[in-house]
């Protein structure tokens, strides 16, 4: 089985799509290194770039993208409506086969590294690969955002892992890390009631004492006129996708509306999918190994 | 994507466990083959091996195989309850990635020749690869197994495809063709009545006005005691895995039983249970490829 590494990079540029083809430019002429997709919001002023390769392959595409972002990206004129610290954001590393989650605390801590030395951005290394237990969230590390973070590494405990305690005047700062494969998945009622939609995500979501590993908001849907449970799955090996579907349709049902469809956005391991399907058709001793495709990755 | 394609010859010799070895050391020995599995049933005297590789690999690898079967296997003196009719008896080759039943059907010529060249066995093309209707079913062109080969071949509409009308005289003639990848499939009911899952096994097969691509069988599992509907779904994109589960239980259900689980037995395609998890999940426009490692395939 090969070793196949994800990365996730969110970088602070979504409107000149000339800067974000340049910077992406960094996974395809990277040998080994293979572009899934990559997509810019404009009103976040933000685009998110997904690339798989081995650990080597992934930690130069990696590096060059954050060399090339703090380049061409100038975070004192930047306006957005999502949260940032830096030209290069956020970089998460997720195993998907042939590989450990320790794998890629590994790859963050030698990429976190080269990114402060060759691209001159500090580095917080966060998720599984935090030194420090306030650095495990992405949010806490970033509040303050570019504009308060020169003042807040000053700061006892903010003290970048890699670069020192002087931000990129114009890139900012980064946060680097591990993380297992997030599953972005939504569950749309028939109502449209939104509070029914909050109410239930406020009751299986990790923070208010439901499910481990489970983000939820509700939200209106405004094109269909419909409420949403909207999750963020961090480990679906914790919670499954339908363990968590399950859980919402008996939510919704006590609250008498029922839920219609299920969305999943972007990717998903493979994994996910196919303990679902063994758990809905009931199949005793299910193997990955009789995936037929599990024995040529 | 590479292209993957899966062979599953049949060969007839499952108690001499040295010579099922020289064989498969075939595969073991043709670069760019993987083997997958191998297994000998001695009441059937027969052994079933699973590799897969490019059509170019899996050529070189199916055609050692029926060397060595035609020289170390001698169908003079076999006995075992499966019918037979060659020292391999039959050779399926299966489109799993990147390849088509098409792609399949050339192979399987390809092969068909050389065998009859190299291995001195006439063969039949059968399933997809048949040149004529009554070639497409096995078990037709099985009948009469072995012992009355030498005469049927004679027969005006049995000709072989390759190798002329005369069989080897120790391995006879084996059956070479394309078709899609079957999932051998059970579901287990809460009762002991057997004639309810013949009952079941009927309404749902193809062969009896049920389900296209369905075979079906009711079987009495002695060791746990419970009737089982046995399946064969030779095409699970006509009749997906879900489909046929859905049926069985609602037929369960009006005979006043239930499904209590299900059995996968050995291999099966990643798109029969994505497809199942994105049905019983519910989730709208699933795009295979969201599933991660089918942009690594």
């Amino acid at each position: 089985m090969a070793q196949i590494i994800e990365s996730i990079p969110n970088i602070s540029e979504g409107r000149d799509l000339e800067i974000v083809e340049r910077i992406v430019d960094a996974v395809r002429e990277t040998k080994g290194c293979k572009l899934l997709d990559y997509s810019s919001d404009p009103n976040h002023n933000r685009s998110v770039i997904t690339y798989i390769g081995d650990a080597a392959a992934v930690e130069e595409a990696s590096v060059e993208i954050a060399k090339r972002a703090a380049k061409l990206i100038d975070l004192t004129k930047h306006t957005g409506e999502h949260p940032r610290m830096g030209a290069v954001d956020v970089m998460p590393f997720v195993p998907i086969t042939g590989s450990t989650v320790q794998d890629c605390v590994d790859l963050s801590r030698r990429v976190g590294k080269r990114i402060a030395q060759e691209a001159d951005m500090p580095v917080f290394l966060y998720e599984y690969s935090a030194s420090a237990d306030n650095r495990k969230n992405l949010s806490v590390i970033r509040k303050g955002q570019f504009e308060k973070m020169a003042e807040k590494v000053l700061e006892p405990e903010w003290e970048p892992d890699f670069g020192g305690r002087r931000i990129h005047p114009t890139a900012g700062v980064v946060a680097v890390g591990a993380r297992p494969p997030l599953i972005a998945y939504n569950l749309n009622l028939d109502t449209d009631d939104v509070g029914i939609a909050k109410d239930i995500a406020k009751t299986v979501r990790e923070k208010d004492g439901g499910f481990r590993c489970v983000k939820a908001m509700g939200f209106m849907l405004e094109d269909k006129g419909v409420a949403q449970v909207s999750m963020n799955l961090t480990d679906f090996t914790v919670t499954p996708v339908h363990v968590i579907t399950e859980a919402v349709k008996k939510e919704a049902e006590k609250r008498g509306v029922r839920v219609t469809e299920s969305e999943l956005i972007g990717l998903c391991p493979l994994k996910a999918l196919t303990d679902a399907a063994s758990y809905y058709l009931g199949i005793t001793d299910f193997d990955d190994a009789q995936v037929i495709e599990n024995n040529i990755l």
